[in-house]
């Protein structure tokens, strides 16, 4: 601890302020628009969690990175790694009886004790959206689509890679690979690690054709995968589980590029949820971010881990500080007005709140400041990159009259106190201040 | 562990969903574009810190309900049990050269390990406002100001109980009391033990005709004050300090009042937070919650604690769950109308999503729907409360049209597909729907 500086945030983790900041609730109440917009509606879980709710299945990897402690009465208590086992969980608590399908929306902080790095942060903002009770891939698609509109008003040019990770559940499963060893063998594709996943498999099977087969998947296109698997009717119903979910995975990729959006198939995407069960994807972007900033899938059935029925369920997530990196404020953030109400030294306070109480201007924000001169009033205004100072001093505030300054044209003006519509009508012509301008 | 339900949220906590979550949306969104109008920034701080951030300036009770644990290389880290702590930490990192006075807001949920009670959870929605380097009491009407105003919004009739610490802390540091016995006096006086406080002082010091002046003040009005410490002009120069503060509060609370609102002097208002310094304030409310929802005051000098220059500050916190408590969903949340886009099977999807991308009327959201028959997808408007279904079969799709049923009259009309114009005026012609309908 001692070698901690106390102005620092812990480790891994930051403060956003000025312009960061003004990204940062940008992209979250854009991403709460778009989702509404979308019918999707909000909900909020708690920052805490019992540990349990993400031991079973949030992947090897997660679960060895949370921050998990206990409370005073000696309960397990975990800092989220992420909201959707939280969402399953309130679902089940809370909402079966809703008609579905069940369209929910976050943005909530999450958590991992991963070694801090560009673009990958201790705590870190997600935005994501759940769909609970559609079987069709058009939940999918309409989670997607959502997602996307965000990231086109942020003007973030994105690509789908999609995959799907119910071709390699249903054929590990036919030939009886437990469950952790299939978590295993997904993992290590999802670590590029495949010669050691279809090791790990060698050795739980005498089947070497399906290893084969499994090896071959990671190498096709979706075409090709589907005359791949022909060769292998045997799998039964499995068989037709692959069929259409490649199928589904196909009509996906082809609806967003008919609206607009590229998508393409990577067989060896796995993602490192475990609790994923067919289409999967991830968002990238060409820009200088090589990581995804976001991704989801199917997580059918999720709601059986914890003890409730069978539900389909789809979700997505994307990291808004990854995305913020790609953000240019300069075209983002909406230009405003300062305005600086100085009441000087003499002048009753009301004078000033009466004013600040009228003012409400789109783009206009107001700061009522007492200033002992006016030289300070305008100092600040300086300062501050106001757009306009509005000055009452002791001789106006009698006369029932208000000085106001352009401060980029220098202009100067009286208006009268009883005469506020000129001074509104004066506001909305006055010169905007751009975030640019601010943003050192 | 085991007694406590898998879908529970941790003991305290809570799960918003529904009505409540947009409630709790609505009023997050308000807050801030309150504070925004207002002339502040946001800041965004970390919802763990290090525990020391905290330890020094908390106040007894917060230091004792906090949840503090060891991340894996053994710091010692705490949820945040408010935000003033981290504001102050990340001003002296990183804005101490902006111009002052410095505005800043945030929204954040923070955590007390408290038994559960009504309008008191573990996990709670704080809105805060922060001035930093201001000294005058214009900052502090300014950012109560700010609050009253998003209050009023919300139609929450409330009032101010104002107090001052300066006069006790500054009496008691005159007669040697020690910073820490100067904490507990005042905890006691906030736990309404106001004996126990006094027994405390008589403890400490020979002076009994102090301890007399200390009870006679924790009983007077200000301006009973302002005559009583007249004959305690041997305070010297504290003298002067509790004169000038009970005369800034008079001009608080009297200010507030002429903008029109209630505020009074009530000299026990102590608050739980050791770091105040002067002029402490809390909001009430008239209605059924006996608790305060919010409060503030000075905390000049807070900066010092951690290592910075003595810095004049003043700020406050609303409770963002107390004041759910006192909102009619019917009156504040916006009605909507939902539109849901049904395409039927055998009709391309993007057939409804090139309508989805077009439809961008306020207070609509559209939800995209593949259903597998015409009665499935009217028995889902009907249960979500949609206001219009567009109805895209196969024979409206090759004919480049669209049916559109409005769900209140049972209208039903077509509508060429070049014709959108006509379909979003009909959009915003439609019955919308009150958030109350949907409440169940």
């Amino acid at each position: 601890m001692s070698e901690e500086d106390v102005l620092n945030p812990p480790r891994g983790m930051r403060d956003l302020i000025g312009v960061d900041a003004e990204l940062h609730e940008y992209m979250v109440e854009l991403f709460k628009e778009t989702a509404r917009r979308n019918g999707f509606k909000p909900i909020i879980t708690p920052t805490v969690e019992y540990f349990r709710l993400f031991e079973k299945k949030s992947g090897e990897e997660i679960r060895r990175s949370m921050y998990v402690f206990q409370d005073k009465a000696g309960r397990t208590l975990a800092l989220r790694p992420e909201v959707t086992a939280s969402v399953v969980r309130a679902y089940l608590k809370e909402m079966r009886s809703q008609p579905k399908p069940i369209r929910l929306y976050y943005v909530a902080q999450c958590f991992r004790y991963e070694e801090p790095q560009k673009a990958r942060y201790r705590e870190f903002w997600q935005g994501g959206l759940e769909i609970i009770g559609d079987p069709d891939i058009n939940a999918d698609v309409s989670a997607a689509f959502t997602a996307s509109n965000f990231l086109e008003e942020l003007g973030v040019k994105h690509y789908y890679v999609v995959g799907n990770v119910a071709t390699y559940r249903v054929i590990m499963g036919r030939i009886g690979i437990p469950e952790e060893t299939q978590d295993l063998v997904l993992h290590l594709i999802d670590k590029d690690r495949v010669s050691e996943a279809l090791q790990v498999l060698r050795d739980k099977t005498s089947r070497e054709d399906i290893v084969e087969l499994f090896g071959k998947l990671l190498n096709s296109g979706i075409d090709e995968a589907l005359s791949v698997i022909m060769d292998f009717r045997e799998l039964g119903e499995g068989y037709f589980i692959i069929e259409s979910e490649l199928a589904k995975t196909r009509e996906f990729i082809e609806l967003l590029n008919q609206v607009g959006f590229n998508a393409a198939y990577e067989p060896k995407l796995v993602r490192g949820l475990a609790y994923y069960t067919g289409l999967i994807f991830e968002y990238k972007t060409s820009g200088g971010l090589s990581v995804s900033i976001g991704g989801g899938g199917r997580y059918d059935g999720l709601t059986r881990v914890y003890g409730g029925e069978y539900e389909y369920s789809t979700g997505l997530a994307l990291g808004l500080d990854r995305i913020m990196l790609l953000l240019d404020p300069g075209k983002i953030l909406p230009s405003k007005t300062t305005v600086l109400i100085s009441i000087l030294e003499g002048v009753p306070l009301k004078a000033g709140y009466e004013l600040v109480r009228r003012i409400r201007v789109k783009g206009v924000e107001v700061i009522p400041y007492r200033a002992r001169s006016l030289s300070k009033a305008l100092s600040l205004a300086n300062r501050i990159n106001a757009g306009l100072v509005v000055i009452i001093g002791r001789r106006e505030y009698e006369s029932g009259s208000i000085i106001v300054k352009n401060m980029s044209t220098g202009e100067q003006k009286y208006i009268g106190l009883n005469d506020i519509n000129t001074f509104l009508d004066y506001i909305k012509g006055a010169g905007t201040q751009h975030p640019r301008d601010n943003a050192g």
